[in-house]
């Protein structure tokens, strides 16, 4: 078949003119006479991609001076760990848990010192967002954690938490790039790639420099330490050399579109498109409250185990494709990220009046 | 300009073939639609792909049905913490160190337990192999240490070390797959991918069963606990993909090269061709003393700074790039990994003939 509409949550789908421009470069990039996948990381032709990657993703993000962006290997999972690694300085870390990832990234945390779970929403599915205005923050939490766009559940912080003074920490895996955002409330940011960014296997920390020191937890291992890859700039050792490349075309990509202010429009746009046919729908119905919806990911459900089978069935042999929702929520899930051309949207849509015309 | 002749040592060369494949199947691998970039590593079509990949390394290298093939981030520099972090069960460990990357490995261990250095070529800049025959291994060591094939020096164990017991761990990133090997002989064996296997961003680590334990020092992270990638078949978390995607190819090129045993008898006839010259040569010598000497990482010099700069310089404007020794030696390195082809080789030899005639 043709190129289908790929929802899935990720790896997922990338801009076409990307992977043309990847597929065109794959055995000479630019008159080196050799790929990007065989080039040395040490060399120049490298260090240009990377020095440009890292400049256009400040631009697009408006990252201030004081904070650096470090190319990571180990994905999301691994910050859960390098994040109190680095910054439990005084052993207590508060977690808002508002979904699997937040679990997860709060257990790994109480290996290292008391993390404390401030808000859940785990009483209800992880439908909704809490109450985050006025939280009981620990006087000597060393910072607050949030998942920011809960990719499993499709919620999202509209508004961030009132810390109440510490240090906000962010895992924006799956709303990264999506829409602008204001990096000097954070101490850290990070997000896996392989979402709304690029190929899997890299993760993207910006983290405010102060914040960088070689006073971490006993045991933490160098390669573990923001500092070493700070200090050498993402080249301690061999980083995820093609994923920083096709990183870069996706951040030339975002800026063509006219940045994270346009995406912010695009993304809206989509969503709204879906979100509006699922509240005047009767067969389909969203599983977030409306006040806390990601423009990212869209859970929703028919009510009926059976009709979600035949619609995520029936949508596949369409080219809709990985619409299935996650276990624990069940139903189907439509991520639409950046790469998803609103005609994606509009015709799931489509589909989705034919199937409920059918199935009423 | 065409395609060079790349003699990077890592990331390196890769078969031309494989390239072209990856190219054509970037925006639809098999009939999907969608790229293996795009691709959900939960998904059946993702599944095949490292099931192959597994399947062509285990054939490869005859690995015995007791031991784990894990796909892993963060290059070998992590696999220098989680080796003592996984198997230091009592806090000792010998090291063996010749070359800067066992030296890494070394100082890395001494943060988790009792690192021996039981033996050095570092006298005279680990241009050879200590003898290993009957070596001082600590009566409660938990394992000794080797980097098998020292990527910068150009030497290469041609016997294992007599380990009087002991479980044998080697970092093979810069011979892995280059000629077979008894992987019954080691109770860890690890390679980062990006010199002869495939792109920068993945390990390949092969465990033995029985090493693989949730009694892990106090700390560990869980993405750093053998384990937890163990039961997860490499899927805890998001791997690598397309990395994996490209090693499978390549496995399966190896295969079309009548595997490891032929690809020993190519690799032989190549470095032959190259030290051979060198030992002829007036003005090139190999910097390792002969018995010692990888099918890999061919280093030589002039014996004088300039010339040497100016044989790397006239060296490239022809199409041999990246000849440029490290540092720490000076002078030239020729890394001839499996993906360079012979020609290559013949044709390096041909140029440094005509550069010795034009330099007498
Ligand atoms: C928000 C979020 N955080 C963390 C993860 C885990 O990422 P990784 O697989 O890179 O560890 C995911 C998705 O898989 C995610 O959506
Ligand atoms: C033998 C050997 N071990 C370890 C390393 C370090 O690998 P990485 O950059 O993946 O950490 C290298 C090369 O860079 C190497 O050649
Ligand atoms: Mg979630
Ligand atoms: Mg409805
Ligand atoms: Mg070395
Ligand atoms: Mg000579």
């Amino acid at each position: 078949m043709g190129r289908v509409y790929n929802f899935s949550a990720g790896p997922a789908v990338l801009p076409e003119e990307v992977l043309k421009e990847a597929a065109e470069e794959m055995l000479d990039y630019k008159g080196t006479g050799m790929s990007v996948m065989e080039m040395s990381h040490r060399s120049k032709a490298f260090q240009e991609i990377l020095d440009d990657a890292q400049a256009d993703l400040r631009e697009l993000l408006h990252i201030p001076d004081n904070y650096k962006v470090l190319f990571l290997q180990g994905g999301a999972h691994q910050q859960f760990a390098m994040i109190p690694m680095n910054l439990m300085k005084h052993k207590v870390a508060d977690y808002i848990v508002t979904g699997q990832w937040a679990k997860r990234a709060y257990q790994e945390a109480q290996k290292y010192g008391k993390a404390n779970k401030i808000a859940s929403s785990e009483d209800k599915t992880f439908s909704y967002i809490p109450d985050c205005s006025d939280l009981p923050v620990s006087d000597d939490a060393d910072y607050v954690y949030i998942c920011e766009n809960n990719t499993i559940y499709g919620t999202k912080f509209k508004t961030l938490p009132n810390t109440k003074g510490k240090l906000l920490v962010a895992d924006v895996s799956s709303c990264f790039l999506s829409e602008p955002m204001d990096v000097s409330k954070y101490g850290v940011i990070y997000g896996g790639v392989q979402k709304n960014v690029g190929p899997a296997g890299m993760v993207i920390t910006i983290i405010r420099e102060d914040l960088i020191t070689e006073d971490v937890l006993p045991g933490t291992p160098t390669m573990l330490t923001y500092k070493t890859h700070a200090d050498a700039g993402s080249l301690y050792n061999t980083p995820n050399c093609y994923c920083i490349y096709m990183c870069g075309k996706v951040f030339k990509w975002l800026k063509k579109q006219g940045g994270l202010e346009a995406m912010k429009q695009y993304n809206e746009k989509k969503a709204k498109i879906l979100y509006d046919f699922l509240d005047g729908s009767s067969l389909f119905r969203g599983t977030v409250v409306p006040e806390d919806r990601s423009l990212m990911n869209v859970p929703f459900v028919t009510g009926s185990d059976e009709l979600d089978a035949r619609f995520i069935k029936e949508a596949a042999a369409q080219g809709f494709v990985n619409l299935k929702g996650h276990r624990s929520v069940g139903g189907m899930r439509a991520s639409i990220y950046n790469a998803m051309p609103i005609e994606g949207v509009e015709k799931l849509v489509e589909f989705m009046k034919k199937f409920e015309e059918e199935n009423r």
